[in-house]
This record gives structure tokens, C-alpha cells and sequence, in this order.
């Protein structure tokens, strides 16, 4: 019965086992006999004299009331600490920036060429055109015109949706400020700790202003890394296809490679961002930790926020161009995909960039800064924050340093160490990425729990202090790891046309439309069985060996492999670009076949990284919930209360009013695009013809206006509902919400995604007719083609606009409830206390 | 915190309050000065001396130790109930009988006909025919005939699916009784109760024999009430028919007759059977209230085991043999629905009856015996049970027998007091229907909550006795009532194609089928919302009022209109299948074209009953939730612990795991059901000219194969499920596992009958053409037609298996963990225990 105590003080014990520990030969399995064991008892003055830094110095004051001072440390001191963050990160950015070089060395300008052929880089390279007999030089500066094109497209989108979003986020940053400085009246007061009893902690005004400049620090960050992200995709999506020209093995290098950039930049800015805003932040704070990490949970507030619309924009953007340009041009006038003569092309393509890349990117961020917040914000109330001790404090900090070198050794596995030659290579390349990234960094993680925590912790859990070991965290960690990648594999076996469940789906194409539709929901639905358990299992793993503190760590660990995540994800979408360009440069169909093969390894790939930013979001928002729970002073959240049901089962229904809205707005921009593609094509002479140009403009500025247009319901929705429920309910109410939301959000958001990317590889599959089976459902333009387009067509706003955004609502609620918990524990429930 | 205060005594509180009534001359609300408060005052008196039956007994000699036994008293004496319940029973079934003699004047056999006329009614009647000299002996024996091939196909089913079923339920009836025996180590010896401190109970063998002899008697009452349902709209469909010659309001009534025979039948059998059983079992029991309505739970478990099955497979039945008929009939060969040339016809018609009609009655019987089951186990641990007060106790009984009583007035407004004349008087005929019984039975309800309860009474709510006053009861069941029709009313709005909602949908036809299926999708997700915040308030309301027993009368409340509620979903498939008939005998079209007119309007009223059955389902799970709860001595359902929380997200994955099974198999045996018909079509000569029959037995057996065969996982996955979780991880986690299901189940329960619904009435709105925005998107054939009818097949199996059949999912894992409760607190948990 938790409920029951309260504030027990288990560190005697702590301090006894860290005694036995310093004493025993052996003391724990992570120490090596005789190797380790002479370092460790050297350890408090090798720690001692290397602590130095402005937090630490707090821990060698030893002015914390209550508890030993040295309970147990770290083995990694403070000065390494303080060092090792920011290097890794300035390492990965170091790497984005050579990968960006190794990019740019593909010339996109055709002097070159023409000055003598000095973009033939070794005597192997020959280029398609130059067997075919096509003019180089228009293709290169049709590629450029059309790359360009599709740069401005989303630049300018992301433009507009930056100044409509930066307005609400203005607002929304005002809001913070008001409601958690009205906590204690905008007194300038210190007041004492809540966890450390005795001392005295900077006002809540000061929570207000820290709180609202980690928010807007969060939102800059994202939107920062959303707009990077496509600006590099479009800069090598042309790129791309230009290297095609020489052979796949190229092309993937060059696509994968810009994905690396986009990875790795964001990995480590998140990092190297949030790593300064704690320094900066500290030496107003000093010694209040806990009011430190209380205003940092702002920074995962922030760049949630950004991610939700940029996932519901660029989501309604991407799928309203891609529906409206598939029902005209390949149902209706029986034209290839990507073909110039669709208005809608460039708008497809925009689409891709700125909902896949830039939608993607701030999502996994978002989850990355998130997770990193809920576990220093419970840290910070646990033996490490009531203790000041730096090292085993940063230790989410230091899972992610390790993730991006451990990330950068498994890139090297795809650049560099292997090289691919063939189409069937591209598949197990990219899963090897996920294999070598799991194993490089659960070593990695075993190193960082060994060297960064101390043997023996307590971290708080609801009210009391638990006592937990360095290895059972690290067992955490894995966990999330590792489920990760057990729910990659399940979804690629759902998602790829290589396996039974796809084959299926295209198979009941015979019988039509509807079948294959009440199939793939079937397949959506059975596809959340086995992560649904992965995930279970590691929250009760970590939940049981490390409370909240846990379930945040393995969400981390889930995330520590974000940037070959990224990378892989990234590299879909460019390569999809990649293709469009091609056909519309008028290249050779060798070209587009190349591109081809690299897109439907990208499809799987996309639809892996789905599942690792549901998994993640699902653990973070459970580590937020928990943070939220003990900030709000709730001990128990007991189902078995009114106020707590009705907010379950309100809260289990917001994804599919969530959900119900993105797919209404993608099908009334949709039809809006349909109509205007069908009017050009009919107003238009020549445009059937080749012989006129479509106006790509206005259909561009269809896809801007919907999504701006349409983000905003959904977006108020997820924003807003968390403020009312507080305001009017409480605290118990709206715990029940997040719990609601989350284990059905969850749920939908599989299904969802993979659904979609079922329907997708079924179409596929039956287009490429690489089996016997396939052929017999063929080819392009039969019945049962047909019957897979319109599955497809059904699949596009389940898996990249409602599906997805549902990761940005559970996360987003809970982390809005963690920030503006103190208001409403102080201030909300009205309605209760009205009645 | 309830978790930390432990049956303190509320009761001289009762007692206080009980003599302030007796001393007050106005006390409370329900009693009108002057004319009631003189009878109040004598009211002992008469109570003691109708005092009389064996259970009342107890009472009188004052055993119960601890407690006033007379803390305050019901109005209407024991005797007056014993009486009241059976002769409202035994009127229900007068009133069903009376119906189907009506019904029985229809003449199905053509002699009367042939030797003079006699079959005229009255100067009014003039039979189509006769307008256009159809030979009037032929078409009789031609339905006579069809109506024999549809009854025997269905019976045939039925029993084959009961054997199946009867061979898993006498498994399952053993496991209840060795698991319940072993409780106690099937020890014969007395053991102290649980609630009522200081008395002697029943051994845990007698509980366990009687548990299984209560779940055989639900089964078997479920079975009868199913079949008999079958039996009459068998019985009543050709009739329907026939009467739709002589008039659109003719045909009306008989339809309507027939439902009402199965409404009162099922709601008068059930209530009946659960009276006779509590006598029965009371003299058995004696004054151990507490063990003999423990085992009365058993009912509720039998029929809802039954329901299961019946709804999974008469779901998969009629769908396979729908979507079949459709996807060849309707789409390849273009030959109109019923036609008998379409060798599926035989077995969509008998699915109509077995899947609809005994389906639907199977689950609403279950949802009833469910809700008095949770009422009375929650009762019997409250004061009611504890001082013995039969009355009070009987009043979940006492609503049912007033709900019977109040449904037959709402029954004659629409078969005799007002009469229809015009097609458009259908639907505002059923909608009165429901607004009639609605406003009937608050006054029921008034009624009853003021003489059957005392004023103040104590609840019992997890462990603490909760003070009540009967108009707070009388709240908790009007609540419940009006939810009901509020979530009735939401349905129609969403799928009734008079509204915006749906034609929205068909105007998203006009860009084809996947266009339609995203609206349709959209609209069942956003048809979630209303419904939820109706139930969420009911529950809030009913829960903070009296605890677990306000939410189980809700239920009952919601359910008292059943008799009203299952006549109007009855007479849906009994019109649709008059309008087989009617093509198949090859009748006019005039005749046709008025079924039709009936069967539209059966559309959307069977949407509404599944609104009700989903919302009472949600209502009665929690309340066998809170049960069980109560009964596996557990205090609080904390989300925030580890064995909680996994069970809630693998709880709310359940129903997409039971929903990816029944539209696979749907899918598959619809798949199975086209290659034949596609293959008679091709090898049988003339079939296409009408020369030749179809080989109807065929596409009979393949439905009833496939359905029998794949009912199987699902069923067992729900049956199962409870058992697992308690017997391995224990109760705690098989709590979350339950309001996870509850509340994940719930919404896709909804948003899948409502999906279905609409895009059902979206065809249908394209077919008729009413509208000048209907004919811009029609006619029949059309592309927007043929994109409709694709939803149209889509939504079959969502509307009609895997939606309804959710709502059993909720209800049979909280009813089945509430029985085998004892089992799983002292021998469950088993891998924690070794762990």
C-alpha cells in the first residue's frame, strides 16, 4: 500500500550498502575482480579532487540537511562529466557537418561536366545518359530547376506555418507564465522545497520566467531541427538522383548519408541545447535543483508543442497533395506517379519534405527532449538531486552522448566498412543499421551505468524514496532498447511485402476494393498484439526495478539510437524525391527503377521509425504522467473513483476525436486538390499533351492554405484539453485523461500506421509482380491493382497524418500536465470545489 | 483516501436519519405533504404484517448480528414484491402471446384464399395483385415456401452452433465448479462471512455448485430466448410480406408485432428465470444473502457466454453470406440484392435471423441478466442485504417488472392507438417509441424508487458503507435511462441519411471509394464523442451517488426499456427479410419498393439499439468491475503501479486483438462465399436466365462451416483472457486488463457500428434519389454508386461483427473475473508469487 507511507528514510540503508560496497572485494557484478576493485576504493579522492564545477560544489559543501552527504558516487567525476556531454555532442555535429561535405561533392551545377567531366569520380563510374545517348546537361539543370522548386515550396510553407504557429506558441508562452506565476501570487518569496525538507527554494515566479524561456528554448530548437532536416533532404534529393546515374550503391550512400546529417545535427543540438540551458539555468538556481529541473520541463513542453503542428500541418499537407494527385492522375487520367504533367507533383513533393522530414524530426525530437526531462525532473527529487551529485544527475544526458558516438560507429557500417552493390542489398543494410546501433549501444549503456551512477541510489516513487542499484538501471535501459527493436522487427514483418501478412492483403485485392480494405484494418488491428506486449513489458520491468525514474530511463534507451533513426527514417523520403525527380527531369526508367528500390526499402524503414517514435512516446508519456502524478501531490490514481473514471474513459476517446479530425481535414483538402487538378486538366490545353506547363503554384498554395487552415482544431484540441480538464476537474481527473489517452492513443497509433504502410506494400507488390503470386494479381491498371491504389489512397492520412500525430497527443498532454501541475494542484478543480 | 479507512460503521447514522423521517412530516422529496406522510407514518405496522415469505422471515427474527434490523423500511412489503415481480413477468409473456396470435392471422397457406376470400380483413383491403392480376395462390405458396427455406436454414445453424457451443459451455461449467470448489479446498464445512461480521455463510463448495448451475441456467436461458427470437421473425417475415400487399401500415404492424413478441418474451423469460432461481436458491441458502447472490452471478456469466457466441458467429454467418452475395450479385453480375438467381440469397436472408435477431437477443438478455446480477451482489453486501430488507433488495427486479409494464403502454401507442398511413410516418413512428418508454418509465422509476427503497440506506463502496437516499437512487437510474436515449438520438444523427453527416459521406463518393472510406472513418471516430461525455456523466453521477450499485442501476435503467428496444431492433432484419421475400417470390415492385420503406427505417433503429447495448454494456461492465473489485478484497485500482498499468494497456489492446480476428475471418469466409457463387455462376447453365436454381444448401454450409469454425479464437480469447491474467499475474492486474478493455472497447464498439451504419444509409441515400443532391450522385451504377457500395461492404462486418460483438468482450471478461473472483484472490498471481 503505497498510499499509506509516507517519506520513510531508507538511506541508513543506503549508506550501509555503500559501505558494504567500498568493503567487499566483489562488490557488484559490473566491477571486474582485482582490476576494478583497487579503482573503486581509490574512488571518493580521485571524485573529490576532480569536482570543481559550480553544481558540484554544493555536494562537497555537503549542505543538503537530512541526508549523508556521500551516500555513494559516481565513478565518472563532474570535470569529465561537464566535459564528456558537450564534446559528444559537438562531435556528432562535427559528423553531420562531414557527411553534409561528402553530399555536396555531388555538383548539382553542370560547368563542371562541361569543362571536361571532372564529376567522374574514378574510372568505374559511367553514366546511364552516356549509354542511352541523353544530354547531360539538360538533366542536370532540370534536376537543379525542379530541386529548387521544391525548395522554395517548402520553405515557404514552413514559413507560413512557423509565423501562424509562433503566434500561438506566444500566446501559449504567456499562458505558462500567468498560470505558474499566479501559483503563489507572483510573490517574489523564496519558499521552502517540497522533497528537500529544510531548505529553501527559489519562488514560484521564478518557475514562471525559467519555465517559459525552456518552452520557447524547446520550440526554437524543434523547429530549428525540423527546418534543417529539410533543408538538407532537399538539397540531396536531387543529389540523389544525379548519382543514380552511376548505380544504386551510390545513390544509397548519398541518401543515406543526408539522413545521417539530419540525425545526427539533431541529436546533438537537442543535446548541446538542453546541456547549456541546464548550466545557464543553474547559476540562477544554485543549489535548488529541484526548481532547476522543474523549469527544464518546459524545454520538452516547448518542443512537443512545435512538433504537434508540425506533424498535423505538414501530415495534412503532405496527404492532401498525394491523395488529390493520385486520384486525378493515376485513377483518373492513367498517368504515371510523379509524371510533370500532374499540377499536383511539386506539391507532393514539397509534401514529403516538409510532413516525413520536418514533421518527423521535431516529433523524435520532441520525444528525446521529453523523456530527458521526466527523468531529471524525477532525478532531481531523488537521492541524486537531494544529494547535489552531478554526474549520476546528467546520467540521461550521458545515455544520449554515448548514443551518438555509439551511432556514429554504426554509420560507419553503411558508408563506409560495406558497400552496397545491388537492389536486394538495400533492405539488410538498412535493418543491419538497427542490429549494430542495439548491440554498439547496449555496451554503451552498460559502460555509462557503471562508470555514472553509484552502486546503490534511492529514486522517489510516489511519496517514498526506493532503493535501486546501478545495474538494475542499466537493465532499465536495455529494455527500452531492445523493445525498440523488437518492435521494429514486428512492424517491418507486418509492413513488408516480403512477408505473409502484405502478401495477404494484396491477395484479397481479387475479390476488390473491399476486401482488401477489411483485410489491411484486420492486419492494423493484429499488428498491435506483439508491441503492445514489448512495451508492457519493459514499464514492467523498469516500473518495478526503478519506478517512474525507470520507465523514463528506457524510453531513453528506446531513443539512444535516435540518430541512425533519423537517419534511416530521413533517407525514405529523400530517395522518394529522389524518384519524382527523376521522372519529371525526364530521365531514363533505369534511373527511376534505381530510385525505386531505394524508396521501397525507405517505406519499411519509415514505417519501422514509426513504430519507435509510438513505442518511445509511449513510455515517455507514462514517465511524464508519473512526474506529473508526484508534482501534483497525488499518492494513488485509483481507477475505482468517479472523478478518475469518467477521465479515463473521456480521455481513451480524445484520440479518436483527434484522429476523426486529421482525416476529415486531409479529405476535404483532398477533394479541394482533387477539384483543382481535374480543372486544370480540363481548362488547360496541351497540358495532357506535355506540350503546356501546369500551374504548380496554385495547387502548392491549396496544400499551405488546408494545412494552416485545418492544424489548428486538432492542435487547440490536444492544447487546450489538458488546461480545462485541470482548470475545471483537477488533478485526479486529469490524471485519468492522460492514462486514457495513452493506453488508446497508443493503440490507434499502431494500428494506424501500419495499416497504411500495409496498404502501401501491397500495391507495391502487385506493381513490381516479383513472384508468381504477385504476377497473377497484375499488372499495374488491372482490377486488383485498382482495388490496392484505393487501399493505398485510404492508408495516406492513417499513416502519416492522424497515425503519427497521435505519438505528439499523448506525449504533449502529459507533458503539459507535468508543466502546469503546480497550478493546477493549487488553483484547479473549480468545478468540484464549486459543487 | 478510501485505500486507508476500513469498514468504519455509518450505520447509527442510518438509524438517525430513519428516525428523522418517521418524526419529520415532509421527508423528502418523493412524498407529497398530506397525502402520503399519513401512510408513511403507519408504515411499520403494514410492513410487519405482510411480512411472510421464507426469505422475509429472517428479517422479522432480527438474526443479523451488529446491525438495526429495522433501520428503515421500503414502503412496499415483502409479500406485495413476491407477488408484483412473477404477475409483471407473467403479464409480459400474456402480452407476447396476444401479439403473436395477431401475427398468426396472417394466412400463409392459400386455401382460405382460394375458397372464398376469407383472408380479407376488412372493405379496405384490396391486395396489389389484384390491381395488376397476379396470380395471388402462386405468390402465397411461393412465400410460404421461401419462408420454410429460410427457417429451416437458420434453425439448422442454430442447433449446429449449439451443439459446438454447448460442448465449450459444459467444459467451461466444470472449470467454474473445480475452480470455485477448490477455493476453499471443496471443503463441506461453514465458514464466517466476509460482510457480515460474526454470522456463518455457506461453504465455498456450495457456491461453487450453485455458481455453476445459475451459469447453466443463464446459458441455457440465453439459448431459448435467442432460438424463440429466430423462430418468430421467421415466423413473422412472410407474413410481413403478404400483409405489404394490402398497405405500407398493414405490413407496419405486423412487423412491429413480431419484434414486440421477442421483446416481451426475452425481458419477461429473463426476469422470470432470475425470480425463480433466487427463490429456489434462497431456500438452499437461507439467511447467507451474501453467498446465494454471489452465486447468482453465475446467470449473468452463462448468458453472456452464450451471447458471445451467438453474436461472433451469427456475425461471421450473415456477414460472410452479405458481403459474398454482394461482391457478386450486386458488383459482377449487376443482378438487384434478394434476387434468387444469386445462389448466396437463401443464406443472407437466413444470416438476417441468426446474426440480427437471435444475436442481438442473446446479447441484450446478457446485458440485463449482467446489470441485476452486479446490482444484487453489490446489494447484498449493503445494508439491504445485511438486515435482510427483501423489498430493497428485489429492486433492480422491481425496475425490470415496472420497465415491462411501462413498454407495453409505449408498445400499443404505435400498434393501436395511432396508425400508419404514409412510408414517411415509419421513422418518427420508432423514434416515438423511444421517447415514449423514456418518459413512461421515469415515472416507473419514481414509482418504484419510492415505494421499494427505504429512504436512507447505506452501500456498499470498496470497503466503506456509503449512505444513500432513494431519490438518489432514483437519479442513478434516470440517468442512466436518459443517457440511453440520448446516445439513441446521437446515433441517428450519425447515421440516418436525413442529416448532413451522412450525406456528407456520399458527397465524398463523387472522388471515389477512398475517399469515402476516410469520411466514414472520420464520421465513426467523431461519432464517438457525445456518447462518451453521456456515459461519462452517467457514471460520474450514478458512481458518486451510490458507488457501484448507482452505476449497476444505471445500467438497469438504461436497460428497462429493453422490451421496447428489442421489438424495434427485431422488426429491422424481419422487414429486410420481407423484402427477400417479396423479390425472390417475384412480387411487384410496388411491394418492394414499401419493404424497402421499412427496412430503411430498420436501418437506423438498429443503429440506435446497438447504441444502447454498447452504452448499457459500458454501464454493467464497470459495475461487474466494481464488483468484482469489492469481491477480490481489493481496495484500490492504482494506474500508477506496475502490475495495474500493464494490465490496463494490454487491456485496451483486447479488443483490436478480437477485432482483428472476426474481420479476418469475415474477410476469409466472405472470400470462400464468392468463389462459390462465382463458380455456380459459371458451371451451372441458365442459371443467369433464371432457368436453373441455384445450389442454395452449398452457400449454407460454406456460412455455417466458416462461422462455427471461426468462432472459435475470438470466443476463446475473451473466455480465456480472465483466466490467464488471474491465474498468472493476479487480481491486481487482471483490474487494469478489465478497465482497459472498458474503455478502449467501448469507443471502437461505437465508432465500428456507427461507421457501418453510415456508410450503409450513404448508399442507400444515393439509391433512392430523394433529394436533388442525392440524384447529382446517383443513379444505382453509377461511379459514386459503386464507390458507396464498397464502404457499404466495408462497414458490414464492422456494423455487424466486430462492433457488437465488443460489447460482450467488456462485459463477459468483467462478469467471468467477478465469478471466479474467489478463486483468483486466494490461489491467483501465481508468477509473482514465484517471482
Amino acid at each position: 500500500m503505497i498510499s499509506c507511507r509516507k517519506y520513510p528514510s531508507p538511506l541508513p540503508t543506503v549508506a550501509n550498502l555503500a559501505a558494504l560496497l567500498v568493503v567487499s572485494p566483489v562488490p557488484h557484478s559490473f566491477i571486474r575482480p582485482g582490476r576494478d576493485s583497487a579503482r573503486l576504493s581509490s574512488l571518493p579522492i580521485s571524485v573529490s579532487s576532480f569536482l570543481s564545477g559550480s553544481l558540484g560544489r554544493k555536494l562537497r559543501e555537503g549542505r543538503v540537511v537530512g541526508v549523508p552527504a556521500m551516500a555513494a558516487a559516481a565513478i565518472l567525476p563532474e570535470l569529465a562529466t561537464q566535459v564528456f556531454i558537450p564534446v559528444a555532442a559537438a562531435v556528432g555535429i562535427a559528423f553531420a557537418v562531414l557527411q553534409w561535405v561528402l553530399v555536396s561533392k555531388v555538383r548539382l551545377s553542370p560547368e563542371r561536366r562541361a569543362d571536361g567531366g571532372a564529376a567522374k569520380s574514378g574510372p568505374s563510374d559511367y553514366l546511364i545518359e552516356e549509354e542511352e545517348g541523353l544530354n547531360d546537361h539538360n538533366v542536370v539543370v532540370k534536376c537543379a530547376e525542379i530541386q529548387s522548386a521544391i525548395s522554395e515550396g517548402a520553405t515557404s510553407f514552413l514559413f507560413t506555418e512557423y509565423k501562424y504557429v509562433g503566434l500561438f506558441m506566444g500566446i501559449f508562452a504567456i499562458l505558462i507564465f500567468l498560470f505558474l506565476g499566479s501559483v503563489e501570487g507572483f510573490s517574489t518569496k523564496s519558499q521552502p522545497c517540497h522533497y528537500s525538507k529544510g531548505k529553501t527554494c527559489k519562488p514560484a515566479l521564478a518557475n514562471a520566467i525559467f519555465s517559459t524561456v525552456a518552452f520557447v528554448l524547446g520550440a526554437v530548437t524543434s523547429l530549428v531541427s525540423g527546418f534543417l532536416g529539410m533543408k538538407i533532404a532537399t538539397y540531396a534529393n536531387a543529389r540523389t538522383t544525379l548519382e543514380a546515374r552511376k548505380g544504386v550503391g551510390k545513390a544509397f550512400i548519398i541518401a543515406f548519408r543526408s539522413g545521417a546529417v539530419m540525425g545526427f545535427l539533431l541529436a546533438a543540438s537537442g543535446l548541446l541545447v538542453l546541456y547549456i540551458a541546464i548550466n545557464l539555468f543553474g547559476i540562477y538556481y544554485g543549489d535548488d535543483w529541484e526548481g532547476l529541473f522543474e523549469a527544464i520541463t518546459g524545454y520538452g513542453l516547448g518542443g512537443s508543442s512545435m512538433a504537434l503542428f508540425g506533424r498535423v500541418g505538414g501530415g495534412i499537407y503532405t496527404k492532401a497533395a498525394d491523395v488529390g494527385a493520385d486520384l486525378v492522375g493515376k485513377v483518373e487520367r492513367n498517368i504515371p506517379e510523379d509524371d510533370p504533367r500532374n499540377p499536383a507533383v511539386i506539391a507532393d513533393n514539397v509534401g514529403d519534405n516538409v510532413g516525413d522530414i520536418a514533421g518527423m524530426g521535431s516529433d523524435l525530437f520532441g520525444s528525446y527532449a521529453e523523456s530527458s526531462c521526466a527523468a531529471l525532473v524525477v532525478a532531481s527529487i531523488s537521492s541524486f538531486g537531494i544529494n547535489q551529485e552531478f554526474t549520476p544527475m546528467m546520467y540521461p544526458l550521458l545515455v544520449s552522448s554515448v548514443g551518438i558516438i555509439g551511432c556514429l560507429i554504426t554509420t560507419l557500417f553503411a558508408t563506409d566498412f560495406f558497400e552496397i552493390k545491388t537492389v536486394n542489398e538495400i533492405e539488410p543494410a538498412l535493418k543491419k543499421q538497427l542490429i549494430i546501433s542495439t548491440a554498439v549501444m547496449t555496451v554503451g549503456i552498460a559502460l555509462v551505468s557503471w562508470l555514472g551512477l553509484p552502486y546503490t541510489f534511492t529514486i522517489f516513487n510516489f511519496g517514498v524514496q526506493k532503493s535501486v542499484q546501478s545495474w538494475q538501471l542499466f537493465l532499465c535501459v536495455a529494455v527500452g532498447l531492445w523493445a525498440g527493436l523488437i518492435i521494429g522487427f514486428v512492424t517491418e514483418y507486418y509492413t513488408s511485402n516480403a512477408y505473409s501478412p502484405v502478401q495477404d492483403v494484396a491477395d484479397s485485392c481479387r475479390t476488390g476494393a473491399a476486401t482488401n480494405v477489411i483485410f489491411g484494418l484486420a492486419l492494423g488491428y493484429k499488428s498491435v498484439i506483439i508491441p503492445i506486449f514489448a512495451i508492457a513489458f519493459s514499464i514492467f520491468l523498469s516500473f518495478s526495478l526503478a519506478a517512474m525514474y525507470g520507465v523514463a530511463v528506457a524510453a531513453l534507451g528506446m531513443l539512444s539510437t535516435i540518430a541512425t533513426g533519423l537517419a534511416i527514417d530521413a533517407y525514405g523520403p529523400i530517395s522518394d524525391n529522389a524518384g519524382g525527380i527523376a521522372e519529371m527531369a525526364g530521365m531514363s526508367h533505369r534511373i527511376r527503377e534505381r530510385t525505386d528500390a531505394l524508396d521501397a526499402a525507405g517505406n519499411t524503414t519509415a514505417a519501422i521509425g514509426k513504430g519507435f517514435a509510438i513505442g518511445s512516446a509511449a513510455l515517455v508519456s507514462l514517465a511524464l504522467f508519473g512526474a506529473f502524478v508526484s508534482r501534483a501531490a497525488i499518492s494513488t490514481v485509483d481507477v475505482l473513483t468517479p472523478k478518475v473514471f469518467i477521465g479515463l474513459i473521456v480521455g481513451a476517446m480524445l484520440p479518436y476525436w483527434f484522429s476523426a479530425m486529421t482525416m476529415k481535414s486531409v479529405g476535404s483538402a483532398a477533394l479541394k486538390m482533387v477539384e483543382e487538378v481535374r480543372r486544370q486538366f480540363n481548362t488547360i490545353p496541351g497540358l495532357m499533351e506535355g506540350t503546356t506547363k501546369p500551374d504548380y503554384a496554385t495547387c502548392v498554395k491549396i496544400s499551405t492554405d488546408a494545412s494552416i487552415k485545418e492544424m489548428i482544431p486538432p492542435g487547440a484540441l490536444v492544447m487546450l484539453t489538458p488546461l480545462i480538464v485541470g482548470i475545471l476537474f483537477g488533478v485526479e481527473t486529469l490524471s485519468g485523461v492522460l492514462a486514457g489517452a495513452l493506453v488508446s492513443g497508443v493503440q490507434i497509433a499502431i494500428s494506424a500506421s501500419n495499416t497504411g504502410g500495409a496498404w502501401d506494400n501491397a500495391k507495391k507488390y502487385i506493381e513490381a509482380g516479383a513472384s508468381e503470386h504477385a504476377r497473377t494479381l497484375g499488372p499495374k491498371g488491372s482490377d486488383c491493382h485498382k482495388a490496392a491504389v484505393i487501399g493505398d489512397t485510404i492508408g495516406d492520412p492513417l499513416k502519416d497524418t492522424s497515425g503519427p500525430s497521435l505519438n505528439i497527443l499523448i506525449k504533449l498532454m502529459a507533458v503539459e500536465s507535468l508543466v502546469f501541475a503546480p497550478f493546477f494542484a493549487t488553483h484547479g478543480g473549480i468545478l468540484f470545489k464549486w459543487f
